[in-house]
């Protein structure tokens, strides 16, 4: 029930790199889950769609839907019903990441459905405003990214604190219940100590470990200085 | 390689229904596998993203993607990548379906990366103007859907069969290489062999065998006039 | 500068019927001034994108765009820039209507923009979770209008009232300055007599108007209890 | 009726500069009828929609709008309705500018309806594949523009010819009755020569002459070895 809840999180976004795909998205997997266990931090992991099923057999990490459609079952030809992310294996979904923006009616729409199948749902943001929006709707996250950092390698702890701790202090004030989350540019264990120092409680991110050279090596820096 | 070319063939789409998701898309796959080894008639699968690993690894008809995105591999959270699909046992893609229409330059960017993976194509169009148009492109397969009769119950074979006969005279006069399916409230034995006279060389289908009360039944009488 | 924040108001969306294109757009925005000079009620009309120029020409009541899309001046063939609009005459815009939804972060970037160019922002909602939301944008009004209801003839201040109310009381705890409208099913002057009773400062109104055999005779009867 | 039809022709696109809005969009109209009319080439503007009735109202040349949404006439917020353009004063229009792709149904919804208003339909590609798809659905013109030279200053007359030429080909053998220009870095008059003798009849251009320091000369040199 509800297995990512416990902070601090990391939660990696396979995205759609080849190095995350299949065959490399098991292995990698597999790396995050041998991290989780030896250093008891939260890992969960979110693959693309057609890999979940596999890693929900093989992983005992949370997986994550990168995506839930604002469908019903029926005819939606190609879309993504949460029901199947279900029942595949994800105890989760990300909403509204930047690479797949919903509309506001959408995201609300999905935040309810995943709290009622108990899956998490993590909204991405990307300021302060977005964020505080957010919370009016209750997901479990937010994670808030300044889109123009993502994949830049320069941690958003370091350059825009402000948008992280102006993102924690209006959340909790609209909704305690929601936990903040940061990412864009967080690769390291100072970054990670940043984000956590700044309030959030936990890091959602891809590149600075997907295509690491050695990408547990690098998660295992990234969780050393919690 | 191009598993499913040999015609005719039927194409069941499980599009979202959850009937067709989970365990119930690997049961129906299952009856699917079992009337194509009885009666020897090529029929392929298009389960949803999630469920294409599990089916490629417990049956052994072609599996088809519902979708493909217009991507190619690195930061696109959320989407549906070629490769990730053919990594998890898709052996071609529906494009362009109904429900998930896509633009021209992107069914044409589709068409071809399916090709050079050795993928079958099959893009849906919606009259004789539009699947013309398609023929153009060089796909395996134009499935044709005058979308006012999808999920209807009434046949296109019965009630608009100069769209399916204009179809296969349009495409055989573009591009004689490219197969004519077609779709729309095609469900019994009687619809398909209808379609066949038409000149077309297989059927799209849904909900008039995945709803059927015994889909199994209802897949068998479909196939019983060919 | 902001000529329409004086409340109550009724804003009228022209949406894309054949009674308000072209010359029945200015006709029935000529009714509109008629009976907002006759009435001293702030009444603002939102033509379709093309009509703009025309009745901004011709009448002196306040124009809103029914959308701006979310682009800064450049290579972007066939949208709406927000430059244009404000050259072309209107002093504000709809964003986000139920039938042109846009993601959050574009909300809340052509709510900033329209304040930049002192434009009035009215961003319409389906309900009180994502009317909340939209308080932490702080565009200059939230319209609340539940789907289910538009086009109805049902008036959401009859048949949800606890839609309006909470939505004008979560608004108000939000972010005060943000004033709250209602639309969907409304049409009467009981029906925006019951809407501004609780608490909403205005309405959003299309079809009961514009379809309303004598349109100038309607509107009158909606303003008449204020 | 059909103003536009007489080749060659020159068709500038507007798209969305500040240069070529509202005030400057009326100048540069103004530039180019004054061209059209010393030099008799046949000159249309496709201007923002807003500025659409300003235009018509006050220049005698042909103006396209940039895209029409596939919708019709009722509850569509936002759109663009084909009807509304005709009446603002529109002769044609562009459909599926690169900026502006359409899914092929669409396409093909528009341009059957653009012939029933008598309006001209341009339809954009990029590619011969793309191009000869589009014969198929018998447009007025298609204009093939390979996407990566859009707005670069290097001429698919030179860049490309082959594009050309193929373009030409099988737009010929499929459908004789579609002209084709051909657009993409196109600026001189050389350029413009080139894309002649290459054997399309006209040209789609943008930021060559909209960014030119002084666009009435620019569009001169363009005209001047026809």
């Amino acid at each position: 029930m509800k297995p990512i809840s416990k902070t601090p999180i990391v939660i990696l976004n396979f995205k759609t790199y080849l190095e995350s795909t299949g065959k490399n998205a098991l292995k990698l997997a597999k790396a995050c889950e041998k991290v989780a266990k030896e250093t008891e931090v939260n890992i969960a992991v979110a693959p693309q769609h057609m890999d979940i099923y596999q890693l929900s057999q093989k992983i005992d990490i949370p997986i994550l839907s990168q995506h839930i459609d604002p469908i019903t079952a029926g005819g939606h030809t190609g879309s993504v019903l949460l029901e199947c992310a279900h029942e595949a294996g994800a105890s989760g979904t990300l909403i509204n990441h930047s690479e797949k923006r919903m509309n506001l009616a959408n995201i609300d729409q999905i935040v309810k459905r995943s709290a009622e199948k108990e899956m998490i749902s993590v909204v991405c943001t990307n300021n302060i405003e977005t964020s505080s929006a957010v919370a009016s709707l209750g997901p479990d996250f937010v994670a808030v990214e300044p889109p123009e950092l993502i994949g830049s390698g320069i941690p958003v702890s370091q350059a825009e604190p402000e948008v992280v701790e102006g993102t924690v202090a209006m959340v909790q004030k609209i909704n305690p219940s929601v936990k903040v989350l940061c990412g864009a540019g967080i690769s390291t264990g100072d970054d990670m100590k940043a984000a956590l120092d700044l309030g959030s409680e936990g890091v959602l991110l891809a590149s600075g470990i997907i295509l690491a050279k050695d990408p547990e090596k690098a998660l295992l820096d990234l969780v050393s200085k919690i």
